[in-house]
């Protein structure tokens, strides 16, 4: 199916990682007939262009509690982003809860970093209303040596509500948590993203934990987690990013 | 290309999934002609038998530094696990480092449990030497409500060395972490599993973490970290899986 990628998602040139598997999953959920995605795993191939592309859904498997869709992002001839999404109804899971961490205790969202563009963030942060948690956002004061870890809140700037589809999306929001460490110099492409969500998200932000354990060799993980303002987790994330020189290229 | 199941690495009558993917990785490697996995992502559609199957790989991108092939393990006609499977060079990779967590202190291997077929673990555990630290593996003492994380020391029990293919199997060979919490009943079948390769192990034992943060209505992560004998972190891995009363069934 046709697709069209705005360019007010972007980072630079290129449409947002996680807007691309947004778009990817809205259209496997419509060809399989599910309403949630459970997870997403995408594989990103080359930088995507602002502009018109296909979508092409292959279903997998219908099952009776889950089904499975492989989707693949194609711009003027060349694969973008492959993406497996299992889905199914997150209304009807039944089990135990048990949740290990809390949500990110921070100031209100008043008190946070707003990043605009006008500020010089990328486009896209004039569609997100992300407010980074100050103590956390060492780079925004030039500063390195600081935890590979952001926290703040997140929401649509035009008011929307953050429905669970749109959690695949901000798990890739954030700037890369290197900056914090090792300053906001050359690029952090992901080269793969899973998302798993757990719960459709209550209105309101939603609070964001973007934190890395590993760095090996310049690879390393993003590991997030994403929780509802009524305090529920709705999701996590993990993607694995490379530390480069220079800017996009098709690798 | 047909591959063989061998019964040798199976739980009851399923053939581990982490065995399954290491097959699909090895499949994808030899397409490619390219030494090492970078990153994995398998999504279990249906229970894989013991016996032969095929896997097809569709190689997606040959590119500079990375390589990107879809795989299907197909038994009996019928799909059985869809990956997809990053590849490349971990020794060509250069950056920095940085580890924020350590590897497990553990006892020595020999004042571990030793978990064996005789003792009515799985038959994997005849092919994977596998000697779990005491103090966290509550379940085998028939106790409930602890953490649900589990630690250990990994290795082939007859003596091979762990390449870093095998990281993609010892990746899902611990049992389920939710035993610790809730007792070993019922199934914990994994939906998907992506494993991030960092380094190439060096001869020895692998030590292993798997943790459980969050378990929303009976879907969890299990989250795993695996370091060598050096004390290098080698892989990290990811799962979701689902706490089902009952056995194996189609899904």
């Amino acid at each position: 199916m046709g697709v069209e990628l705005v360019d007010a998602y972007s980072v630079g040139p290129v449409p947002n990682g996680g807007y691309q598997v947004a778009l990817s999953c809205r259209a496997a959920l419509a060809t399989l007939g599910v309403p949630d995605v459970l997870s997403v795993s995408s594989y990103f191939l080359a930088p995507a262009l602002c502009g018109p592309g296909e979508l092409h859904v292959e279903p997998v498997k219908r099952g009776r509690s889950t089904a499975l869709a492989s989707v693949r992002l194609v711009q003027e001839g060349r694969e973008r982003i492959r993406s497996l999404v299992l889905a199914g109804d997150l209304s009807a899971h039944r089990g135990p809860e048990l949740h290990r961490t809390e949500p990110p205790e921070l100031p209100p969202p008043e008190r946070c970093l707003h990043m605009t563009p006008s500020q010089g963030a990328p486009r896209l942060m004039g569609e997100v209303e992300l407010r980074l948690e100050p103590a956390a956002a060492a780079f925004l004061r030039g500063e390195k040596g600081a935890d590979p870890e952001l926290r703040g809140w997140m929401r649509f700037a035009d008011g929307r509500p953050t429905d669970a589809l749109a959690l695949t999306f901000f798990a890739d929001v954030l700037p890369p948590t290197t900056f914090n460490t090792y300053g906001m110099t050359g690029w952090v492409p992901t080269l793969e993203l899973t998302t798993q969500l757990r719960r459709r998200p209550a209105p309101g932000w939603i609070r964001i934990r973007m934190s890395t354990r590993h760095v090996s060799a310049g690879h390393l993980e993003e590991d997030g987690e994403l929780w509802d303002e009524a305090g529920q987790l709705v999701a996590i994330s993990r993607q694995r990013a490379v530390m480069l020189p220079g800017g996009p290229s098709g690798g």
